[in-house]
């Protein structure tokens, strides 16, 4: 850092603020914004300040929505009300759509119980989830399925078996995603947990 | 990438733009500024304006300063003006500072003579260094030594032999910095050129 140039100090920290930026590459990075376009400078503090401005969370999923308050997903009438796909967080919705495979709504849970971490349900967004569940039983368009895409981790699985049990005592089919090798995975290079996961749940042809 | 979500699509662009951010990285930054607070945001976006707004080059040496026209190193009355230090880009200053070493002036070449990138001598900030020490040279405080703090590369090779060359003609006295094993380092991690250039620039002791 140049003692003698604080608005690039002050960037660098800010960059060192990123996730996995330490400060070389938070240097680099300021540096490069230094010798770059004025364009390139307006362009990139525009973006930062218009992703906070014009991005809000869906009050039905919560996921992020540009949108006034309802997603695009949530609000599609094209997709059906019986199955929700329940994700850790936003970014997973996107994934998952890549896919094409799923056309049900979503829900956001923002996080997974990690007791080590001081995350109990109560801090995830599990309660507008169960009434969200719960109003639509009483409607002619109710869920019947929940699909819980969540890691394979310790945290995940916490998180599965809690919502797995309640969702059970509401009567409800609940599934988990498959964990197993991935599709072009060679089987060689593969850890050992994923592959004790995909003997476990083998498929019978 | 969400689809539905153009903020968050041209921010995760701007930071793609960055060296060393694939796309993967990019969005996981792009969806921490959406995380983080909107006070980070803010910090964060006017950095950038800040570092262009506040920054520019110096009339004398090239390198970067918050001050009118001259940095604070070439208006230093305390750096003896008998010493110039040629580095390649302003960042290689705050180095060199560091090691506390070095008390006299620095010239940023902005660049390295590189034939196969297309970039000459005219490319560079040589003809003003060379202006620079003709000028002195007609007053009482004329330069004596030109230190070249250029890499050990091809490019930089390239650019010592041809300041070298001139700067000789001028009468003047050219070194180069020592490139060799570091301090700390092992012999045994050390790879074959430094060690090479090391023995063949050994020190009688």
């Amino acid at each position: 850092m140049i003692g003698n140039l604080p608005s690039l100090d002050k960037l660098i920290h800010e960059f060192s603020k990123l996730p996995g930026i330490g400060p070389k590459s938070a240097a680099r990075l300021a540096y490069h914004v230094l010798k770059s376009s004025q364009e390139f400078a307006d362009d990139f503090s525009s973006a930062i300040t218009e992703v906070k401005e014009n991005i809000s969370v869906c009050e039905n999923c919560f996921s992020y929505t540009e949108e006034e308050s309802i997603c695009r997903i949530c609000s599609d009438p094209k997709r059906t009300d019986e199955a929700i796909c329940v994700v850790e967080s936003p970014s997973d919705i996107s994934s998952i759509e890549s896919s094409g495979v799923f056309r049900g709504r979503y829900h956001v849970l923002h996080g997974v119980i990690s007791p080590l971490d001081g995350i109990g349900p109560q801090d995830l967004k599990i309660a507008p989830l169960l009434s969200k569940i719960k109003d639509s039983l009483a409607t002619d368009a109710p869920v019947k399925e929940v699909i819980l895409a969540l890691d394979a981790d310790l945290e995940g699985d916490t998180t599965v078996l809690y919502l797995a049990k309640i969702l059970g005592e509401m009567g409800l089919q609940t599934s988990r995603i498959a964990h197993g090798v991935p599709i072009g995975g060679d089987i060689d290079y593969i850890d050992h947990r994923t592959l004790g996961r995909a003997i476990e749940n083998r498929i019978q042809i």
